[in-house]
């Protein structure tokens, strides 16, 4: 693991190192002091405490979730875009439209609790109502998330008691149990905790997400869920996690296709005592959204290594688009071309799939210019010129983790994306599941 | 093969019949007198001539066919939205854009002449003024296509020396031989042919295609080539061609991949003796626009029949929609969605992903007004009641042709849309073209 890992110099060909693009995994030109990787996920910052236990959705594994902070905390949540939303997501957008401070996070898996009409909603309420009253907060003090199979209705007694029994576990050691009671088809537990240094305090940031399939099988997506004991203003959390997520979730893909569930909450309480700041600009800000950037970008990558069927874990470097947003359109084309990502299960040197991708990307850009790496070995060069050795690029493509760099040479926009490959088990996992 | 099939009606629910939902083949509400299908294809019209022989591109099937009619005839060409284009789609939107009356098309497979550069848009020419010089016709007269492998340079003296030869082997009876010579990795050659009556005249058109993937690996893709002996104006032939792609052509998808060298052409040489129109509008126009529509849908059909590794064909129905362009945004989400894709691979009767590829398409709906039917068997129905017989389901998921209706009940507008399942033989394919 890096610790503030540079960014991706712009139209800049790869050189020496294979490992130079990190890929804009933290904010340009930034450095934050101390920024270390620690042990432990949710409740690594001060103030947090976690529980997850077996209630009885699922037949023996952890199915319920809940985070809780000892003081109110601020909170800033993002949801899916898609526009059939299950019930938790439609309550919490409620609960975040009456307030921006909460207490806790009640999440259970096994079942989405998605495309259940009312009684999906009466659902969701009462999972917030059994929470707020075992943690002896308000009701609108708690967020709700769901993860599981979509159209099936939520066994809500057997949540409810099992809220109140999450509530006796409830631990400054529990992130862990917490990590594997929101997964579903997840293959390893997702965790990640960092701390920095902030004039002289240490702020602590945890996180833990679940997801291995954009849409595993009729079981929704991906999850994310931070805390940090900085002292940050809702807006100014809100700002960052929006920033933040734009350059990590939402470029990432393994299949492409969107959930009813997602949702990234962050909540920040203040325990470290580090000076709060209610700005979203200058170097605190800058300092905190580097972490929080750091955070999902790591969250993001372990859901695509968990993806589903995936044998390699693919990251696209585009560089000298005309801006960002070109870049990300490029990079998002490639990652999601069923082409690009077969030819790489196959090891397959294929560059054409991966610039007839950048040519439907809607991209505007000269082909002739247009160069690719693999690695750090150049595939093709300006003008068409194709001359690498087969030999060098199969040795690049036999690895788990492969790093594609197309650059286009029509200005200065550069992003990353990550993705997997398409494999025979993805197809034998999703054509399968729900028989 | 139906003759003119019915319309989607608007909104309409699946009732008795499992084939009603024929699916926007034909302009609304119209209907041509005595169009049938006949034998034969691209030589079927009266004036047309055709050759499909080997001359050496690949190891020993045929790769190069010369298309000609007798008399100068009316043209029409939509190309490949791909900002990376193939030398051959360079040259003939140049030659568009000088005339628009041609004489013959030379294609050749095996080679895509794409990513090819200066090189390749001399050896683009070469073919035009060989195929020009073997036919005794000008430059200006002559459309040239290429399908094949991308990046690498044709070997050019083994095509023109081909042309020469494949001139000699011209005949009315050569469309099948034509047909042959275009496919790349497809399994079965694909011709159409049909007449109509107008006037009293009989009026032909001939077809053929080759594709089956969107990219088949490295390979580029999708043409079509349609003769027919009517008399239309250049202007109005591409409006009918600009309309009928749209409803054809762009309305499937085998992986969701855009090549680089899709084009589809129209020769029209009057041969038939019948009435020449020219103005896009009135009811000469529209029958013609029928048969036309009619011949695409029907080569769109067979390179999704031809899917690679596809094992069933599936027609995507999108009713009740805001109007017909949100209908065929979230019929084309659900066509590529490789979770529905797999899903019907494994004939399971997955409505949850087929609502959620509805939901991102970025249409506007109400997800609890909407219903969905496999065939004519109801899946799910308003407010998200599911109550259907998994046993019923899974016998319509087992046949080899399947249609999925989702009715949004928002409005008129309606689509259909045409793909395949996603099977693990596809990622074979394709992860191990090259090698």
């Amino acid at each position: 693991m890096n610790n503030v890992t540079e960014h991706n110099r712009k139209g800049v060909i790869p050189g020496g190192s294979e490992q130079i693009h990190s890929g804009g995994a933290v904010a340009d030109h930034l450095t934050l002091p101390g920024l270390k990787e620690i042990p432990g996920g949710i409740t690594a910052p001060k103030g947090f405490r976690a529980a997850g236990i077996h209630c009885g959705v699922k037949k023996s594994k952890r199915d319920l979730c809940l985070v809780v902070s000892d003081v109110p905390a601020s909170a800033a949540v993002v949801l899916t875009t898609n526009r059939v939303q299950a019930a938790p997501v439609l309550v919490t957008r409620e609960q975040m439209g009456r307030s921006r401070v909460f207490r806790a996070i009640v999440v259970n898996s096994g079942n989405a609790n998605a495309c259940t009409g009312d009684r999906g909603m009466e659902d969701a309420w009462a999972m917030v109502g059994a929470a707020a009253s075992a943690l002896n907060v308000g009701r609108d003090e708690v967020l709700v998330s769901s993860t599981g199979v979509i159209g099936q209705f939520l066994p809500i007694g057997t949540i409810t008691e099992g809220i109140k029994k999450a509530a006796a576990f409830l631990s400054p050691e529990g992130g862990g149990a917490a990590a594997e009671a929101i997964t579903t088809t997840d293959t390893f537990v997702k965790e990640h905790a960092l701390e920095f240094d902030w004039d002289g305090t240490r702020v602590t940031m945890g996180g833990m997400a679940k997801g291995s399939g954009m849409i595993a099988p009729n079981m929704a997506t991906m999850l994310a869920f931070v805390t940090t004991d900085a002292a940050v203003a809702p807006a100014v959390l809100h700002s960052a996690l929006s920033r933040a997520a734009d350059r990590s979730f939402n470029r990432i893909s393994v299949d492409g296709d969107t959930s009813t569930n997602d949702m990234v909450a962050v909540l920040a309480n203040g325990e470290s005592g580090a000076e709060p700041f209610t700005e979203a600009a200058g170097p605190h800000y800058e300092a905190f959204y580097a972490a929080l950037e750091e955070m999902l970008v790591t969250l993001s990558k372990m859901i695509v290594k968990d993806g589903e069927g995936a044998t390699k874990f693919i990251e696209i470097n585009v560089t000298g688009a005309a801006d960002e947003a070109s870049a990300v359109k490029a990079a998002r084309a490639i990652a999601n071309s069923n082409l690009v990502k077969t030819a790489i299960n196959g090891e397959d040197a294929n560059w054409g799939r991966i610039l007839a991708a950048v040519g439907y990307s809607g991209v505007d850009f000269d082909p002739s210019k247009v160069e690719i790496f693999f690695g750090n070995v150049p595939i093709l060069r300006r003008n068409y010129t194709i001359d690498f050795s087969e030999e060098e690029a199969k040795k690049i493509l036999s690895r788990k983790e492969i790093t594609i760099t197309v650059c286009l040479h029509e200005g200065e926009g550069s992003a990353s994306f990550w993705t997997c490959d398409l494999s025979k088990e993805y197809v034998a996992i999703n054509a399968n599941y729900r028989t």
